[in-house]
């Protein structure tokens, strides 16, 4: 039985192919930079948005049709695994990415939706043995059933507080069992709708206790795959704890677990906070928490979570720049997190979306790994800050010199002089390689 | 001589004066829940809009032809000294902000604009003991020379790092000097305007090591006031590391100065990173951080600093709320870090702009407080988050629980039962006392 | 049968009432400026938010849990008329607003759906001989459907076309037959989601003909309530025709309807728009096409349609002193097109926030009277152009100087001396008021 | 004499150039569908920004330190005139722009401008006919004096009215003198920073009779250039009349002008108002009302104009689609209304902003040419509108079926079914073109 008669598996045909559903610079195996594009990427198919969205919008109910979207049964969640593993091998899709209820009823009590789960994890290790395809993280749904309507782990109700507990606690060793690279904590209504009736330290303390627990269990279990937040500014709540990276960053060393949680980043969010995503993927990088990627972009038109498939070069040659710059993605990987549009109605579209976004960022790729070769720009910034690495500067940069010691070599220098930051000549270069 | 003839010092003649220039609400003697509104507010005035700013945007240039402003030289910093110290005395403000080159030329060199500020100082020392005017803070303008073009901390160039300190070290012996309550520091280049040729890392080391200098410093000589950074997301550069209260706070602990420095939290500056200015007195707030407010608000429709004097009650109540829950603003005060509109030319518009500013405030403090003595509000969140208080919300938030314990619980008790979070209730509630 | 046991029919207590749900302002028999306040207002109840939506949002499902909720047949819409108009009475609201498919299933076909709506029409009928309640107006739901997916009058298949007219052509009848006060179109999804798929003119002309086409019919079957239309500009679709006033003036001349349509203007449309909703009244005004309100506000950090019910004093204010400068809404009103907030699950919320917002209104009604009648503002303004009404003002604005005689006034006059605008003065002045 | 003497004219050398100064796509003989690259383009150098922006902020002053910005004499102007025609004739641009105070002091009267603006004439003649470089359009500067705090043409005050009138008199006469293909007028105060202030009405009265009496005197002295208005949402002022193309449309038909004027439409302004490019292109086009453009682009985080050289192929081809599909851009031409960063202080820099652009632009057209002439995508939009051209189609477009026969064609049809709009799919290749 399958779902997509049609659609063959997706192949490399390199760039002058004229297939509509063909890899034009994905190619897994293709060697650059000392690694395959595979483990560059490490993607990952998202199960809820691309299995379990009906096309809903909050003006018009779904629109797919999808027939394992007909009920919420076992049976359901069974023939819906069934596509989605006849979808991840036919696109060629290393992992996969769910969240419980995803997969899986979770019934009226977590002691059902302990059963229901423990029931799919065998199904889906089967799948898995069969395809090869692999678990890049499991996650707990924290934020659907309307028992999280005031959050989770800040929830006003401790009582809610241990029933998101349970669900974690289930997910966590579940995608343990799985082979799972990672275990992710989105923290959809973590936040607040009016300040009016808020405590925010008071929700913060829950929220680090909380981390602090799947942290704790982790290495109970002997979980070694990484444990990761994720920064949204805002929805479904007006604010979001984990609003950027930044603000996970303060999270994280406020309750001293910045070396126990890094961050899965996303391309919607970062904008919806107000930054670019490789100012975001930099800012991560360089406070050593980077963990991994959600490849979905928003609309800049428009100020909700789009969810799209990514579909500008340049902007991911300046992401991939800023991958290679942090070693890679490590443990992490390029989830999907994203949906085709509403409109998409045809199974064909589920393709197009993730092949088109596949080959987009093997392009990117290529493009970021010509710029390193070439060299021309690692060069520019390296003279530019050459400064610092000699004369006075390490030692006022290592905390050497007192302000007043500092402050004298001004009086006895000639004045600086500015130099040009060059942004047009640096814009043009990233041209000539995308 | 007088610059302001027609204007009498601003009395407090209660809310039904016909008096445009009258306080109506801000009476400094009043006693507010134990304070009197001096001392809740500690307003000042800033030098630079007030005195400096000569009506100029992006697309024209100055429109207030104030004598002062037509030259540069010592003798115009003593013309614009004796009109700022009319302005703060007729006013009635207790305390004004400045930078070094707002109340000084600073020459071609340090030493020379050393000598000048030290020659000033003694003049502004003189004004203050004459009006009883306070210093609420002093800085160190880091940000409008061309030198600083690429940054000051952050400049890729460490003679820019020097010169900087040398300027900055000079403001907080003179701020000692003059018995300030508080020393500022606004990143105002500390960021990026491309990616392509910034290493963030890098960069925020350096800032990192001259904040710790400035520390450092203010020990060494025996200032006993507050230290504070001020956060920013953007403009004049593209990305401002001080982004928000929460970028700081993840600053301020990678660099361990979280015991050592407080945050000045401004109302534009919270709009423009996205968020309320209530959130991040909050967020500040709680993470022990809440140091100074400057008050100026943005225009929500348009997306840069418009620095405008405030003019919502409703906005400014729910803001009091959360400086009360802080206990206050301590060492701080309340910085008109405002510009009348490049139209409002006529010297009273100054007046206006202050003194509607003072008297929205202190409204908003007579609702704030009616509403904390009404008990309604704070009532029903102890209410909301009773549960963590209880039984064994405790013990869970103190860690004495593991993951697979607090599960447990979830199993064996009733399913949690949302409760409505009621925020019409509640804005109704708030609206009965604005 | 009541689904509201616990609530008394709402009363006017005045200012000093304790009573949560009660009016502090609202009277509707208060006689403002000539006009009583239900004259003023003339509040309409929207069937979509308050009895048809469940709670849910993009990432959960519904948390309110109504009995008429539970399933789509007739006789659940049977029992939500019921719910419905228990909640108008105790409210006080004169006037409700709906889409064909709040009050009734449309069921798999127009012949369906016609029969179904001339059934239900018939029992609105009653309900509103018993009640008093009156019909703001009516419109028909072209967007939610499925087969709508690609917008309504601007589909590319010119039979979903015909199917919305034969949707509008039963929901104008029977907002005729129920006489209603007004029909209103807002094209939900009348825009587009990608530019590639899009020929903007083709579309355009179809929404043209297509309001043309109610036109047409309106006069045909005697209506002579007002034909709307809605400003939006996003969201659904990324980008909405309807964008703001001034598209909407720009589509309405082009197809010469401007003297048949006018706007139904919306806050949170408004600041969706990039503009203050006192902006849209104001310029709506100015070209004669104000025609009616929606009173729901957005919320200012987020960037989709919250549909709050609005809590400022203070805006409210301002948009009160535009709709007084029109002369009123005339056979328009005050819809609240409001949710309350997902987690406001207590039947008594849906009171909260329609007790609170009419209030809201008649307080700012209040202030803006009061300010008319002070006449400070008025004088103000008229003083500023008084210039425009004397000397060669009216024959240069009434075209009877050429350019070249314009410019030689200009040769020998003195040169314009800028007067203040006085921003600051102006602000103070009406917070004198609020 | 020479102020960039290390420049040589640049040439199109190709694609695999390594010269940073070169054209790689942009030859101005080279035939694209039918026209050279010149004639597509039409490139104009913006005067303001390339020749007298000196780098300054809002929060500093200028970096560049051009001798000619030293003062602003006559003698100084000649200098800047000397200085621009080598960068024009260095650059390869055909063509340039002027507001009046770029080229030439305007002094104290309107009598004295008028008397430098003709001495200046007769200069910037000489040049044009020594170089070849021709005048795209010229322009007045109607927002940086003054006297035009308030507005211009929508000042409340009519002497500034007549002032402005006279500085567009000569412009446009200078304009006509000096063979200029167009005349655009840019509102930069018309507009409002308070609504407590102003009359939305009147001021639209007073913009629609100046820009009347423009076309007017346009026609007088047989000047058979286009006049262009442009859109722009905000900025220096709090709300700009000029808001879109849509807003400009229905300005221009509520005062009849719309056969008379077109849109001078800017990428950054189109951001700024909450629009893709691409999409007020296709607006303007679809109204007969795209004129000329300029080519700056704003950054997508921040809210103000911040005028860039553009740096994106992608974005520019969707534009250059919209572009040839309105038959080319005609009278008009490509306006770089870019500057180049305040860090960007090497005379070179100035050369790498616009060789950049000029050959983005340049290859975004080769892309969209070739997505022309593959067909694909035209050919996927014309099937999907295809309906409205057979059957009923036309009939309905066409007005002659009444809503009542066009509802009765529904009730006889089948149900419509909606279509995959394919959004990915077209994403995808456009990207094999980009």
């Amino acid at each position: 039985m399958t779902f997509f008669p049609e659609i063959e598996p997706i192949r490399f045909e390199g760039p002058a192919s004229k297939t509509a559903l063909a890899f034009r610079y994905y190619d897994p195996t293709k060697v650059v930079l000392g690694k395959t594009m595979a483990e560059h990427f490490r993607f990952a198919v998202a199960y809820w948005h691309t299995l379990c969205w009906p096309g809903s919008d909050m003006f018009g109910p779904g629109t797919f049709g999808r027939p394992w979207q007909a009920g919420d049964s076992f049976e359901h969640a069974v023939q819906k695994l069934d596509v989605a593993f006849e979808f991840f091998s036919k696109l060629g899709a290393p992992f996969f990415c769910f969240h419980d209820v995803d997969v899986v009823p979770l019934g009226e009590s977590l002691r059902e939706g302990w059963a229901n789960m423990d029931r799919m994890a065998d199904l889906i290790a089967g799948k898995m043995d069969a395809t090869g395809v692999k678990l890049l993280w499991g996650t707990a749904n924290l934020f659907s059933h309307p028992r999280y309507l005031a959050g989770a782990a800040t929830n006003p109700d401790p009582a809610v507080f241990a029933y998101a507990a349970g669900q974690v606690q289930k997910v966590l060793e579940t995608t343990h069992k799985l082979g799972g690279a990672n275990y992710v904590l989105w923290g959809g209504r973590e936040g607040y709708e009016t300040i009016l009736n808020t405590r925010i330290g008071q929700e913060l303390d829950q929220l680090g206790r909380f981390v602090s627990l799947v942290v704790e269990h982790k290495h109970k279990i002997g979980f070694t795959g990484q444990i990761l937040i994720e920064p949204k500014p805002c929805e479904p709540t007006k604010h979001q704890y984990d609003f950027d990276s930044a603000a996970c960053a303060a999270f994280l060393r406020k309750y001293g677990l910045e070396k126990e949680v890094k961050l899965n980043v996303e391309v919607n969010h970062a904008t919806l906070a107000g930054h670019t995503f490789e100012h975001e993927l930099a800012y991560a990088s360089s406070q050593g928490l980077l963990g991994s990627i959600d490849v979905n972009r928003g609309d800049p038109q428009n100020g909700w979570d789009t969810d799209q498939f990514p579909n500008s070069v340049a902007d991911w040659t300046l992401a991939m720049l800023q991958i290679l710059g942090n070693g890679g993605i490590g443990a992490g990987g390029f989830n999907f997190d994203a949906k085709i549009r509403r409109q998409s109605i045809d199974p064909a579209d589920l393709f197009h979306g993730h092949v088109g976004a596949m080959d987009l960022c093997a392009r990117a790729l290529l493009a970021a790994a010509a710029i390193v070769e070439d060299g021309t720009l690692d060069g520019f910034v390296a003279e530019r800050y050459a400064g610092w690495g000699k004369g006075t500067g390490p030692n006022m940069l290592a905390g050497k010199l007192s302000l007043a010691e500092i402050a004298a070599l001004a009086h006895d220098a000639p004045a600086p002089q500015p130099k040009s930051g060059r942004q047009e000549y640096l814009e043009n270069l990233i041209n000539r390689f995308v």
